[in-house]
């Protein structure tokens, strides 16, 4: 049976991206080696960086004074990372949840932490809006999109201060104003990437902001003079960023992605609002185009155990919604085709008639 | 033709080992998605890594009181974040080489580095011995091998304080008597697994000597606590290394691949000695198994880029020599077959026929 992969991360990759790893790793652009018992100091590896680059580049718009860094670890190793570099005295932080406040907890460590605003007062389905930002602030953190409720900011903020942003589940995946950001950030495992490598954008003259002398692998002056290659990087992860970079700009770009994301989106918001057996969580307009969070409609409480057997049993994969939430979330990330949001559309519908009183 | 890998790291791993990644890759146990696609919170994962856990102390006797935990990043994040853990007052550090020394140098921000022996005065090319081990020192740190210089201990060390060893590039070659050492650690992408991936194999009172608080991702009790699922761990690299831990039970564990990795390093050591065109460059009883070092004998220097391209054209990769040292390096990992060395002395001694004099 087809499996429609809502997984939240590690997540969906294009079909052609995994046939073209499943192909390096047996032989690597006919060398007879595979992509996993090459060398990263070699012509090869060198040339899947540069084009990393350049299609990164291209599809985000990133002016030249930005460079592109690829590490192991996770945003989890940022969090710590990015204060440790930039905390010199007080930074602002906006909390719209989990992953917020775990950049928050470490960002304390190194200096004064100010919650900006935050959402924690409804169960952060929204993202806070028209809060001020100091002018005294080191700089300001968000998280582009909160893949546990489901939120998402819609416009890229203005700040005053150096702005920092987490993307780590919806890079890519619309367009952007890097410009705007002195810093950008995540784990590569949803829109980019498997496991195992963490991307940042960083405009330049950050580096000269670094306000402590850290260890060699903690400060991202080195891994920006080095090009990522201070040590040995993970060469197959990037490798399947640059196959995913690839696909993305063969279908259009981000522009293209864009479109087809908010096609997916609201086919299955447009169906959790017309379903009477389901209700979504988050503020309309502050619903993310990514991870989309509904659970039972009031009243039906008690259906979700067999929606979810009927979904699995119609291949819907990783639709379970996290324990903070509960209820469902289908992650509907760039490489998601829209069949499988028609599928999944299809399971409610027919759930909700099989359950017409 | 036939390539010989014989690259420094990342490196050569097993046909079926190259094999099987390309197939889960493709589909995954049979669940219809690739391992690149799918949660690390699965009951699938799970298994790769508790079967990855079984498979690393069975091989490896690992005694029950260790902790075995699979992190991102590299044996070079190890070398600060060991000494935040662990470095109170002051720490011993032999000196092999570069990697000891960028050890010792991100040691240094966090306390005294006592270096106890160091092999600097003749280029690094043995292992210092019978040095003595203050008994107040917070632990002691090796590199157990150097890829640089094609040095090795060959026996397991003991000291009064924890032993801590970067075993990087020779883990799981030879026998080794894990209860001497507290902590284990090494990037994987040698002898274990592609690169993405570093290890560390812990005893589990080390936890409590951790003498800072730390930001949560540096300090080794939450990887421990969280059975290295904290953040996202690299699941490619993992289930690679898996297979590879696979693989060696299957042709018979550490025994006969140390068995084999003798055989090999004999073989090419053999005909460094006898072969008048070529020398070794470290004392013989510090030879490392594991990376085989030679230069051109006295008065021969000029053949150096000729060899090179001789045997390039006979499929030999990856034996260039570090600059540090010059010449040449076949690195000899447990998954180089015995007739990759064989191609290798058969180039030396067709290459020393055609230049006798």
């Amino acid at each position: 049976m087809k499996k429609h992969n809502f997984n939240a991360g590690p997540s969906i990759l294009a079909d052609e991206v995994i046939e073209n790893a499943a192909k390096a790793i047996l032989d690597f652009n006919g060398s007879g080696l595979s992509l996993l018992s090459i060398s990263h100091r070699t012509k090869d590896f060198d040339d899947v960086m540069a084009e990393a680059d350049v299609l990164f580049r291209e599809l985000l718009h990133i002016p030249d004074n930005y460079k592109i860094i690829y590490l192991g670890g996770g945003a989890s190793t940022y969090f710590y990372e990015i204060p440790a570099n930039f905390l010199g005295r007080k930074a602002g932080y906006v909390n719209t949840g989990v992953w917020a406040k775990k950049a928050i907890k470490e960002a304390k460590r190194y200096g004064e932490v100010e919650v900006l605003a935050s959402s924690e007062d409804r169960n952060f389905t929204y993202i806070p809006k028209g809060f001020a930002i100091p002018a005294d602030l080191d700089y300001v953190h968000i998280t582009s999109n909160n893949t546990i409720y489901g939120t998402e900011y819609h416009e890229d903020l203005s700040s005053p201060v150096p702005l920092i942003a987490d993307m780590s589940s919806d890079i890519l995946s619309r367009p952007v104003d890097v410009s705007k950001y002195a810093m950008i950030y995540g784990g590569a495992q949803k829109n980019l990437a498997p496991a195992g490598v963490a991307f940042a954008i960083i405009r330049e003259d950050m580096l000269d902001r670094i306000v402590r002398d850290l260890p060699t692998m903690m400060s991202f002056r080195t891994h920006v003079e080095n090009n990522s290659m201070f040590n040995t990087p993970p060469v197959f992860p990037i490798y399947v960023l640059k196959e995913t970079l690839k696909w993305l700009k063969s279908i259009g770009g981000v522009d293209e992605i864009y479109r087809r994301n908010k096609e997916k989106a609201a086919l299955l918001y447009d169906e959790i609002d017309r379903n009477p057996l389901f209700r979504g969580t988050v503020e309309k307009e502050d619903r993310s185009l990514m991870n989309i969070c509904f659970v039972m409609a009031e009243g039906c409480e008690e259906l979700a155990p067999e929606f979810m057997e009927f979904a699995k049993s119609r291949g819907m994969v990783g639709i379970k919604g996290h324990r903070l939430v509960g209820g469902f979330r289908a992650s509907c990330y760039n490489a998601l085709p829209k069949e499988s949001v028609e599928a999944l559309v299809a399971c409610m519908q027919e759930f909700a008639e099989a359950h017409k009183k």
